[in-house]
């Protein structure tokens, strides 16, 4: 995971940071108070809300909004990348 | 230019979009109150601040304070296309 905007508290409103999930990695089941804006740089996965997962690929867009219980994962024939983009409220 | 998030107010802090430049196009040299934060998601150009110009490639991230004057420009090979945030206050 790589900081491109706002790790040392610069940027007024919104942070990015680059993240990848190797091949069938997962982020962590879970929700916060926070929205995230998420842009899929490369690769193939899934995004679920809840028990519900849909289909993510190169150059889809994610909107989880705040409360939402989510998490990604990548595909099984490659790394994932993604753009992240949360609120400075949420570093 | 295409909204990806937050063109209906649903996001409460930042909002996404996506944007194109044509060969050699470029963005008004203007200011703002609020912050940009720029991803290139493909091509080459230029950003300016001021006069000051510094290339751009795919892949860079670019962030521009609020206040501080700019414009972007995309190279003469091919367009140049951008994920574009913003905080919510400067839709």
């Amino acid at each position: 995971m790589r900081w491109l905007i706002g790790e040392d508290g610069g940027a007024p409103t919104f942070c990015m940071r680059r993240f990848e999930l190797e091949p069938g990695g997962h982020t962590p089941h879970h929700g916060h108070e926070w929205e995230h804006g998420v842009y899929v740089l490369e690769g193939r996965g899934t995004v679920y809300s809840g028990d519900n997962g849909a289909p993510l690929r190169t150059a889809d867009v994610v909107y989880i909004p705040p409360g939402e219980v989510h998490h990604f994962e990548a595909g099984p024939d490659g790394p994932a990348r993604f753009l992240w983009l949360i609120p400075e409220s949420g570093k």
